[in-house]
């Protein structure tokens, strides 16, 4: 397996072809997987905003005055308003807001960053990253996967990884159950998410900051002969953590 | 970046000498990255037990029984306690056991797999993988890290992928702060948790089960100029997860 960022893509502006920008500067072939950053990803579906965008309602109002008072941090009403018109639910109330987003991702802040855009205040993250994999997908002339990737904090493990939070022309997870190990055992490990472990491994490759390349192509790696399945992000009811965190009360 | 799996390295036994059978089988270069999977790690060092090792004491019977008629699966005493003498902490104990290791690693069931051992019950992590890295790590003659991998699940999201457990020779991650992106903001994202993202991309390229390959060369990867922690468990302090899953009841 051989993981290239794609060296040159200039700054994105709204409405330009991510798939056009990658393939002028790589040779992509059938069967290779390529992986772009939320954030060239929402800057070309002009997923910008401005905190003057979201006039905070009571309950932002009532969020942002309850943390600044309870972390001893200044939050801005408008930016929980921004937050929670991008969610779906907030999973944590405090000390930050944890979301799911409207395509099922937990994070926080629903993902919403405020730097990475030169002219604005925030950037949102794609409205259906799956969907827009599918775009960038369906206008590559070659047949390569798309995985639409994000980095983000964990329980239990410091630190950020990349992760997917869109892909289009390969499953979310490859699943092994059925087979066997070399002796014979039926093995434990059996649903793999493939397209959070490319995330990943693209991540170290990208890098951040001024010199950071937003796509990466994955070549000579196949997904081979396994079933697959098309859920990444787990519901309520198999998600004994975020069970817990709904009914968690945070003590300064 | 490029990952190869090292092709051929038979069944281990116990006392086998990981990195001969490793450098014998794949050119190393000063500043590779050599993962190497847990479950072989563990069968060098003998960590191979049965259920008969582990007689249950008063606390596994009751953890038993209780799982048992809660889940209505039939779980063994024996399997609890040999969890509980792998654990330093219970992190959540229904439906299932969620558990810290002594070097810190939360996982379920103590990381303990009931397949993959041909003449044995039981095969446990690695008593101190840190330390299995850096055995490896001298007994080559290349400047390679090294990192012990494992596969586990994680909350919000469906499906494993791999995890490092044990490194050697690189930081657990990579810290950007201080650092601008492209539009001179400062970065969101600082602490990146590379030995992570390695132990993923490598699980993409090992499979698991009959034709799994236990070790994974990472070639043209750089660390670069970065500061580095050696940080990747976190403490139950940041780990909110971990706090709310304490006063969590399961209710079946």
């Amino acid at each position: 397996m051989e993981l290239d960022a794609v060296e040159g893509i200039p700054e994105i502006r709204p409405g330009d072809d991510l798939a056009s920008l990658v393939a002028e500067r790589t040779d992509l072939a059938d069967g290779d997987v390529l992986t772009v950053a939320s954030t060239v990803v929402s800057k070309a579906e002009s997923r910008v905003a401005d905190l003057a965008d979201f006039p905070a309602g009571p309950r932002a109002e009532e969020i942002a005055t309850r943390l600044s008072e309870r972390t001893d941090e200044e939050k801005d009403p408008r930016f929980a308003q921004a937050v929670l018109e991008e969610s779906t639910d907030l999973v944590m109330e405090e000390p930050f807001l944890l979301t799911e987003t409207r395509f099922g991702h937990v994070c926080v802040n629903a993902g919403i960053d405020r730097s990475n855009v030169p002219d604005n205040d925030l950037l949102l993250l794609p409205k259906r990253p799956g969907e827009s994999a599918r775009r960038i997908r369906e206008a590559l002339p070659e047949d390569v996967a798309v995985i639409v990737t994000d980095t983000c904090g964990r329980p239990f493990r410091y630190g950020q990884r990349g992760v997917a939070i869109g892909w289009d022309g390969i499953p979310a997870s490859r699943d092994w159950r059925g087979e066997e190990d070399r002796d014979g055992h039926e093995l434990a490990v059996t649903v793999q998410s493939v397209v959070d472990e490319l995330a990943a491994a693209a991540n170290l490759v990208t890098g951040e900051g001024a010199g950071g390349t937003p796509a990466v192509v994955v070549r000579d790696w196949d997904f081979g002969d396994h079933a697959g399945s098309e859920n990444l992000f787990r519901d309520l009811e198999s998600d004994f953590v975020r069970q817990a965190l709904r009914e968690w009360q945070w003590e300064p």
